[in-house]
C-alpha cells in the first residue's frame, strides 16, 4: 500500500472526519495553519449576515435582549466548558488572551498574599511574559521567576511563589507541560497553578478538573474556529469562586448591571471577570466556532491530533531526513502542531505557501505545522510533505523572493 | 407652517441630511437610542460579508496581511481622529472602554508619581467608577475623591490629585462639562485631565487639542455606528508620547511584535497602549462606521445636536409640559441627548417602543432619547412627541404590560 493509500485508509476510519465538512477549506489548499487562525466554519457567513443585517441593522437596540446578545457570552462559555473539563458557570468569555491573562494574574496574586513570585517558563509566548512583567509592576513589586522546562520546576518552588503559569503547548516546539504534575508541585509549595491553553483546546485531552489547575486562560481564534480575534475565555475553579476578587471590575461583570450602581457588586463566580460590552460581532464568529466542534470529545480530539502528528512525523523522517524535529517525539509530551528547525525557515515557509502548503513561521528558525484535528486530513500530510521535499530539492528555500519578509509572518 | 411642516424645512435645509442615506433604518421606526447603539452603516452587511466568506473562509491567515486585518486598527484611529480634533497617532484603537479607561488611569497615576488621588464624578457612568477603584486597589493605595459637578471641583483639587476624570456628557442627564474648563483647572493643579467621549464623539464639537486635555477614551457603538460591542479607544496627547509608560504590555503594543522577544519593548507613542490581538469582525463593523461620518465636521456635527435638541426641547415644552426635563436647557451645557425624568419611566419607554419610537431608560427614573446628528431627523422629533403625548393621555405609562423589567433595558 501506498503512504497515499494508507493516509486515505486513516482519513476513512477516522471518526472525527465529518467535523471538516461544517467547514470551509478552499480546494486545492493544504491548510497547516490552524493553530494561528481556524478555518471558517460554514455556518459563519449566514450566521453573521443575520446579526448585521438583521439583528444590528432591523432590529436594533432591541437585540440585546431579544437575539440574545446580551447572553452570548454564557452561551460561547458552556459550549466551550466540555471541551475543557469544567463546568459553565466556571468559563467567562470576554477580552483578548492578554486582557484576561493580566486578570488571572492578579486573581492570583490577590489570593496569595505575602507571595509576590510569579514562575514561566523563558520560552512562553512572549506577550505572557509581558502581562506578568506589567502586573508587578503595577502592584508595585514582586518577582518574575522564569524556568527553561520542568526540569528547572521544584528548584525554583518556594515559600514566595505565589503562581506557577505555564503554557501547555509551546508556541515553538510543540512540547507539552504536563499540567497535571505541574499543579501538583504547585500546590505542595502553597502555590496556585494557571495554564495557558491557547494551543491546547480544541485540539487535545484538556481536562481542568483532572489536572486540579486553579486558573486557565485561552484564545478564541485558534482550533475553536472563531475567527480572527475572537473574544478569550477564562477558567477558574469552582473553589475559589467565593471571595473570588474583581481586579479589574466592569459592568457586565456586575451582579445588576442595569442598576448602574456606583457601587461594584461583583456578580456570581467566575462571571465578575467579564469586563466590558463584549464585541457581538466577533462574539457570534465564536459561537459559530464552537457550534462546529458539538459533540467532539477532548479525547477524541487529542486521539487526532496524536494520530496526524505521529503520521506527520513519520513522513518527514522518511522523506526529509535533514529537517530538525523540534517537536517532542513523546506524543504525551507534544501538543498538535509539528515544527521544524531550518537555517531558512521563513523562506522554506513561503515557498510552501506558494505551493499551497499554508503553514506559519516563528523566529528565529521555526516552519510550524498546525494539525488541526477538526479539518487536517491524513493525505494532507503527504502532500504537504511532498511539497516540503520539492521546496528543498529546488533550492526554493535558499531563493530571495521568498526570503523578504513581509509585516505579518 | 404647522410644527411638522417646519420640521421638513428643517431636514431640507439640513446640511448632514445625506448621512442618514449612508445609514439603514427600518421603515416607520424612530430610532431615538444611537446614544446606546448607533445604526448601521449601508456598507456593513456587504463589508462583513467579504471579511467573513472571502478574507477568513478562502484567504485564511494570509489575510492579516493581504487584507489589512494588521493595519485595521491604524486605519481605524486615522478615520476616527478628526472627529476628535486629533492626530492619528495620538489614537489607538483596541480593547472596550472599560480596558482603555484602566490603561489611562494608570497612566495617569504614574506620570504623576507622588500623588494617588483621582477626580471623578460620582454620577459618572457607573464603570468609569468601578475601574478607578479597582486601578486604584490594584496600585495598593490612593482615593478616588468625587465630586457632584463643577462647581465642587476647584474645592477638591490639591497636591494629592494625580488626574481630573469626567464624562464630557453624562448619560443619564446629557449635562455636559466644559472639559477645556476641567483641564485648565486640572493643570493649574499639576494634576493631568482625562474625558470619557463616550456620549460625544460623532455627535459634538470634540476637539482634544483646543481643550489641552491630557488623555481621552471612547466607544465605537454609539454615534460612531461601529455595531454592537465595536473596539473603543485611546487618546494620549503628543506631549506625553516621550517616555509613556505601558501598564499593559501585549504584543499589538511592542515595537516589533512578531520579533517574538521576550522583552517588551514598546511601540512609539500610543501605539504602545494596544492591546492582544484585536477583533478583527467587530473592528470591520467600526471601520463602516467611521466610514459613514467621513467628510462630517465636528462643528457640523454639534450644530445638527444642537438644532435637534433645541427642536426636541420646544416640543415637549409645547406638548407635554408635565414632563420634568433632565438636560440643560444651555445648548452649551448639553450633549446630543434629550433626558426626562418621569416616575414610571420604564412603562413609558416600553410604550413608545411599542409604538416604534425608541428611546431608552436609565433607573431610577430617566426616559432619555439621544438624537444623532447623523440619522436623526427633526420630522422623526414629531412624531415622538405625538407618541410621548398618546402614552400619556392613553395612561401606558401606567399599564402593567409596560411595566414588566426584561434583562436588558
Amino acid at each position: 500500500m501506498s503512504t497515499r493509500e494508507r493516509a486515505a485508509e486513516l482519513d476513512a476510519q477516522d471518526p472525527l472526519a465529518h467535523l471538516r465538512e461544517r467547514h470551509h477549506l478552499p480546494e486545492g489548499l493544504v491548510y497547516l495553519d490552524g493553530n494561528s487562525l481556524g478555518a471558517m466554519p460554514r455556518t459563519a457567513p449566514a450566521r453573521l449576515q443575520h446579526t448585521v443585517a438583521h439583528e444590528w441593522g432591523e432590529r436594533l437596540i432591541r437585540s440585546w435582549n431579544e437575539s440574545g446578545w446580551y447572553t452570548a457570552p454564557a452561551r460561547a462559555a458552556a459550549a466551550l466548558a466540555p471541551l475543557l473539563g469544567a463546568d459553565a458557570d466556571e468559563v467567562v468569555v470576554a477580552d483578548s488572551t492578554s486582557v484576561n491573562l493580566a486578570k488571572l494574574l492578579h486573581t492570583a496574586l490577590t489570593l496569595r498574599p505575602g507571595r509576590g513570585v510569579i514562575v514561566m517558563e523563558r520560552g512562553s509566548f512572549p506577550t505572557d511574559l509581558y502581562v506578568a512583567r506589567g502586573v508587578l509592576a503595577l502592584r508595585g513589586g514582586g518577582e518574575l521567576r522564569l524556568v527553561d522546562g520542568p526540569q528547572d520546576l521544584l528548584g525554583v518552588l518556594d515559600d514566595d511563589v505565589a503562581l506557577v503559569s505555564v503554557t501547555e503547548v509551546d508556541f515553538r516546539t510543540g512540547f507539552r507541560w504536563d499540567v497535571g504534575a505541574v499543579t501538583a508541585s504547585a500546590h505542595a509549595a502553597g502555590a496556585l497553578a494557571l495554564v495557558d491553553l491557547c494551543h491546547s483546546t480544541g485540539a487535545l485531552d484538556v481536562d481542568v478538573h483532572a489536572w486540579d489547575v486553579d486558573l486557565a486562560v485561552g484564545c478564541g481564534y485558534k482550533f475553536l474556529h472563531g475567527g480572527p480575534g475572537a473574544p478569550a475565555h477564562c477558567y477558574v475553579a469552582r473553589r475559589h469562586h467565593a471571595g473570588l476578587p474583581s481586579p479589574t471590575p466592569a459592568w457586565f461583570g456586575h451582579a445588576e448591571p442595569f442598576a448602574m450602581s456606583t457601587g461594584f457588586t461583583p456578580a456570581p463566580g467566575v462571571q465578575r471577570l467579564a469586563g466590558g460590552t463584549p464585541p457581538v460581532l466577533s462574539l457570534t464568529g465564536l459561537l459559530c466556532g464552537l457550534e462546529s466542534l458539538e459533540g467532539a470529545t477532548p479525547a477524541q480530539l487529542q486521539a487526532k491530533a496524536t494520530a496526524l502528528t505521529g503520521f506527520f512525523l513519520e513522513l518527514l523522517d522518511a522523506h526529509c531526513p535533514e529537517l530538525e524535529i523540534a517537536t517532542p517525539r513523546d506524543p504525551a509530551r507534544r501538543g498538535a502542531h509539528v515544527s521544524v528547525r531550518h537555517p531558512r525557515a521563513y523562506a522554506l515557509v513561503q515557498a510552501l505557501i506558494a505551493r499551497d502548503v499554508v503553514g506559519d513561521f516563528r523566529d528565529p528558525d521555526i516552519a510550524r505545522f498546525g494539525l488541526a484535528p477538526t479539518t487536517t486530513r491524513f493525505v494532507d500530510l503527504v502532500t504537504a510533505v511532498e511539497q516540503v521535499r520539492a521546496v528543498l530539492d529546488g533550492g526554493e528555500d535558499t531563493q530571495e523572493r521568498f526570503a523578504a519578509r513581509t509585516a505579518v509572518t
